[in-house]
């Protein structure tokens, strides 16, 4: 068994008079803040599952803080969750700020002991899913997001680092098992067995459910995909990619809330994004006030999907050609105008197999939004139940050609078009 | 930059007399000696290329005593290798006793800040590279060697751990990455490259030479698997598991030195093993006294060839299905017994593709004996060197067929047909 870490006995949650104090004794917070500390203005908004978030204004600024529990808020003490992983969160946070610059909030304190950073508050920002329920497109995104994922997976992965440098950064996140855990168990596992935290929208989809839990073949492809995230450290990833964790407005994007971080899978990261836009395009339909009322939404949202893939594919092989300092595929071994048009080949390859994965993932992704514990308001905020269940069936069948199919896939214009053939199609209990 | 590691203060190599001091200050070798210290005899033995072994014998037994040296002893102090080393063996030692009982030597005494392990003196053990030149078989061999590799392996892998103590494992051995690095460079980078160490049998292979340093597909090759060394951590593997790693007598079988132990691809130990035997076999013809002589011992070596995979494989999948307590293909998603048919499906296809990573390897391990910097005894010792090199020639033919056209080789009996065939294969420089 793995131990398990201990608590440091420094660590207390701050309530809104402790963290006052608290923080009027950061001289970097309190120069952001600006006044009175008495005259700071602190309000509790964390409507994530797992953490406090506190807004905090003064006569100058505003800054947000993060701190953790040491069990996961939405469902108590009962299950507990290491205040570790505000640590890993930071560590991330920095890394990723170093080689994205603006698209992460600037860190501005950070409390191992207490398991607290403080950091820049995002304004006007809103959650991107929020935007995306409204039809709200964003004309940043795309370049933003391939940025982000292109800088911070190369530059972590054996393309750009020593053997030696990337052994040290797995190690380094190692320690932050537990967050991989949830992962492991509510998306690669739970879906597809009975387990008491899954739901669906009930009764429409309780015969897919049973499906997903007795098709084996699509067993076999989860278990696959489980064993490379937990045995793959080919980059630092975010770990937990959804438009939840984008912060948006028409001229800014933020990354945010890194904490399942650690060295795994690339394609998990960029399946994540592209499952959660599939998951906005296919729910869209149950958001219509007249038919076709979000069809310009609808179909920047699929432009979005292609761009994602293809910027990111564009930007990653831009570094791999410039900035490859890293112990894999040394230039050496690939010298003259034939080496390097033999490595252009095989950085193609290398591309088509991270494809592979992140379709893979994207699959995955969305099969537990639906049928795992964890639901995403895409889908929830729609009302009308059964219209619901349409929404989510489709991109159930989506999923399930995506994980069952993916060499079929060799393409992102494949996935397009599969999410346009399924966006009108009827399940049987619409019929 | 990964930083260098810091040698203990109070490290410091032993001599004769430094070292009968310290042991009589440790009572358990005393004890495994006997008689008084001032009566033991002493003798350094070290004939490999990293470390001090010294022999000692008392009135009652003998131990072997190995220390680290802070550099490389074949070439000296101009190249550092750290003291760590003897650490991570140590580990490796200990998981590989519980898992294997007496098929490694046991472990008496270990000083981490000397870099010093005492050990079970073996007696009358040889190293089985000298045993298999002098065409002796080992009919244990096959047996010991796959239980090695099977329970070693499996019990390190995401079928047997749960991914938390996985990664545990993997940040224990991750500051080996300089023993790592050794076999980055010399088997997956130099000899495929200009490079001031590799040497090979002149001036008939030069032109061999010259085509692997050419081909772009073998570097494309070569390359992927070196990827696969560094970022696959499948298990605990030995990573130095050739036969002058191995000690036999006709009954018994030890396998020492895991100083380049880390959690790397299984496929590296198995395909080692394999590719040693593909070896022993090649070299052969070179150490025939009259044409035919060997061809028992030879048909020997091809069968334990097809033994150690065929044996290692149901070992492993005996372990697989009894002892399937880790997080990687969860047998809650197999239920029933369609549910055990597929999942048994599967394993097939996962030993398929292990099977496809030996294939590679093995050939790997091959090519930097005859191209690289340290090649093997069983080569060396032919005195004719245009023998030789027509027995390395064969070696690289064989070995560059499996790295080019691995899926080919879907059983281990092609791989032995194939090494049949270019036995007696006759390469130009002869005709």
């Amino acid at each position: 068994m793995a131990p398990k870490e201990q608590q440091d006995p420094s660590y207390r949650i701050l309530h809104e008079a402790d963290l006052r104090a608290y923080l009027a004794d950061v001289p970097a917070i309190a120069a952001q803040l600006g006044g009175a500390a008495a005259d700071w203005a602190i309000t509790e908004v964390g409507d994530g599952n797992l953490n406090l978030v506190f807004i905090v204004k003064g006569a100058r600024g505003g800054i947000a803080v993060k701190q953790a529990l040491p069990y996961v808020r939405l469902v108590g003490e009962s299950w507990p969750l290491p205040l570790s992983r505000a640590h890993y969160e930071h560590l991330a946070l920095v890394h990723q700020a170093r080689l994205t610059g603006q698209l992460v909030p600037a860190v501005l304190h950070h409390d191992r002991a207490l398991a607290l950073t403080a950091m820049e508050l995002l304004t006007p920002h809103i959650i991107m899913r929020r935007g995306l329920i409204e039809g709200i497109r964003y004309p940043r995104f795309v370049d933003d997001i391939s940025t982000f994922m292109a800088n911070t997976l190369f530059f972590s992965s054996d393309l750009a680092l020593t053997a030696a440098e990337k052994k040290e950064g797995i190690a380094a996140f190692a320690g932050n098992h537990a967050l991989c855990k949830i992962t492991e168990d509510l998306i690669f596992t739970d879906p597809y067995r009975v387990a008491e935290q899954n739901r669906w929208t009930t009764p429409w989809l309780d015969a897919t459910a049973q499906d997903f839990r007795d098709d084996l073949d699509l067993h076999v492809a989860i278990s696959r995909l489980k064993l490379k995230f937990m045995a793959s450290p080919e980059a630092l990833i975010h770990g937990d990619l959804h438009t939840g964790s984008i912060m948006v407005t028409q001229d800014q994007t933020r990354v945010i809330d890194p904490e399942f971080a650690f060295y795994g899978p690339m394609g998990f990261d960029i399946g994540a994004v592209i499952a959660n836009l599939l998951m906005a395009y296919l729910a869209s339909a149950g958001h219509e006030r007249a038919p076709g009322d979000r069809a310009v939404f609808e179909a920047w949202v699929l432009e979005t999907v292609e761009g994602v893939w293809s910027e990111f594919a564009r930007k990653f092989l831009v570094l791999w050609r410039s900035e490859a300092r890293g112990d894999g595929y040394p230039v050496a071994l690939f010298p003259g105008e034939a080496g390097t048009a033999r490595l252009e080949t095989e950085r193609q390859a290398y591309m088509a197999r991270l494809f592979q994965d992140t379709v893979g993932f994207a699959a995955a992704k969305t099969i537990r939004r639906i049928l795992g514990l964890a639901h995403n308001l895409d889908f929830e905020a729609i009302a009308d139940e059964k219209q619901r269940a349409i929404c989510e069936a489709r991109a159930l069948r989506l999923a399930r050609s995506m994980m069952l199919e993916a060499p079929s896939f060799t393409t992102i214009d494949a996935v397009t078009k599969a999410a346009r053939e399924v966006r009108d199609w009827q399940p049987e209990f619409a019929r």
